[in-house]
């Protein structure tokens, strides 16, 4: 698999922009997260004072072969219904795109519907929908390989095009919580079932038995490739919007810009994200924790923060969208805020 | 006293903006916490199509007789060296009432220092800080009376002349968590230790002093009065700056404005507030749960769900201007977003 190493943000930066922030004229560590995050985006941009350009939201939308054995509340044509929605400015993502001020891409890599007439909706389309895992494996090699390069053509326009250096991505795929427990659960090694949800609703039953359909799956899978790659797993089990959405994830830190990191579905991308390219977790921002039952112990694997706890479970990319303005503050602080040397404030701790 | 009645929202509207909300394209309840927020202000302004007017910041500013006591890790003068700086549009709450649109009031209630001719201070101090409640109360009645109407005019300015209907307020003022402890001792019956925190900064030694100290006033305020009203605490121990945003809720509640309520000792106030008038609260929006030690505490007495966990505690109101773009998400929400009926989506929960 071509994929570029990712280099960790030089941390020579770190003392004075510690110093930078402690010099602000406020108690010590008064701005809790925000402090952090003034110092994580310093570094991440080699600058005393970082600023967030042009942010752009990436939508990639998809379907899952696994939702033919019926592990969703939702049925398969909602995928397409609401890329329509979308196209038409009338979803959760749009209107928070609105307020935040996102540029937002909308994008087909693999939705079971014709969409490739529709104004607003970018065809990167790969196939119509993933195989189903529970027989075979989701997507080819070759698939995989324009996948990826489909998240990074579109990170790269964003950059280069857009002059962005912020990037959030979110995700419209019906039965793709499936996907996301078996990386987790092969990722970690925390058992299946306690990486299996409620997805978008689903009752007790239903539960058991989309546990039921991923323990299969997944037995098949360990009988086949006793020692799976990342690379694999991907592969075998996930979806294009989320295949896409690594591959953008990649690319994103490979350029050095903010990533934005959405719920459950888009934590277990950065999860896949981080296991082949360990320091694109340094450009990761986890924006929501959302109900979603496994996500709490995905994003302790990778020690991560949400900003918000909001109970959202819309998807979309609609909670790390919620958290941008905290984003901002952080960076109006870092930047906006007087100092104890200009303020005349006697300096206290 | 002389405070008005409010009255709780009519609830006979509740079941229509449920049902608007409901019937938003995206599953039930997926976007959690923004549903309740809407449904709360639907039922403030009385309307199934809520907006947000205009938001206006109060920053209050007083000194505390307390201070003399060593209560604090921050000298007095802190608090006049801040609103010259706040009036010089250089503190954490000048950067966010800039980033979310907020017009700022900085107001002198009653700081220990001349600002009266300083440009962008309005002056409406009672006495230059409390006295000492150590030994006596903080302010006489007539001072409360003026205090709280200085609170409700500033209020009434902003309903009326800039036409808002959202309401935060902050406060600057060295030693008040002080006095916000003992109103919360006094008001819960949570013993004083468990109200008493570090402040801006205290360390143990520290901390133990400030409850000897506090312990001894609310032994001697015991004694002096048997049975104690809320109105005799909040003249007792309250700050010039507190009295003022108790008046200013209040008169919120009554105008029925949104009240973003920020960090500890705004969670004072409007815990006295709703002990003055209990229906305020149906007002409040609770921004952020700081690290201040008791603050978790006296949220849980009014059932109140802080929307941010940042780990701030620079006061100025900062944690619920921070809070804000959330609120406006959800208003945008109950707006914008399309609904089944238009949205040509499969209806799934």
């Amino acid at each position: 698999m071509n994929i570029v190493p990712i280099e960790a943000p030089s941390q020579a930066l770190r003392p004075a922009l510690q110093a930078k922030i402690d010099n602000l004229n406020k108690p010590l560590h008064a701005l809790g997260r925000l402090e952090e995050l003034a110092l994580q985006i310093g570094l991440i941009q080699q600058t005393l004072s970082p600023t967030l350009r042009h942010p752009c939201h990436l939508l990639l939308g998809g379907d899952h072969g696994i939702e033919r054995e019926g592990v969703s509340v939702s049925p398969r044509c909602v995928t397409w219904q609401q890329m329509l929605n979308f196209a038409r400015g009338g979803g959760g993502v749009n209107l928070f795109c609105r307020q935040h001020g996102f540029r937002l891409f909308i994008v087909d890599v693999g939705v079971d519907h014709d969409l490739s007439g529709v104004e607003g909706i970018i065809n990167r389309k790969i196939a119509r929908g993933t195989r189903d895992f529970l027989h075979e494996p989701a997507m080819t090699e070759r698939e995989m390989e324009q996948t990826l390069s489909v998240g990074r053509e579109l990170v790269d326009h964003c950059c280069d095009a857009e002059q962005s250096n912020i990037i959030c991505i979110g995700e419209m795929g019906i039965g793709n919580t499936s996907p996301s427990s078996v990386w987790q659960h092969l990722l970690t090694g925390l058992p299946l079932a306690d990486c299996v949800g409620r997805g978008a609703g689903l009752d007790d039953a239903g539960v058991n038995h989309k546990l039921q359909v991923l323990t299969a799956a997944c037995e098949r899978f360990r009988q086949l490739y006793p020692e799976p790659t990342p690379e694999l797993m991907m592969r075998y089990f996930g979806g294009f919007e989320m295949v896409a959405a690594v591959g953008a994830m990649l690319e994103a830190a490979r350029r050095r810009m903010v990533i934005l990191v959405d719920g459950y579905i888009m934590t277990a991308c950065m999860l896949m994200a981080q296991r082949l390219q360990p320091n694109t977790l340094h450009y990761a921002i986890f924006g929501h924790s959302g109900d979603e039952h496994a996500h709490e112990a995905m994003l302790r694997q990778m020690n991560a923060k949400p900003l918000l706890r909001l109970g959202l479970r819309l998807g979309e990319g609609t909670g790390a969208l919620c958290a941008y303005p905290i984003v901002e503050s952080a960076v109006r602080m870092i930047n906006e805020m007087n100092n104890f040397d200009n303020a005349n404030i006697t300096k206290y701790f």
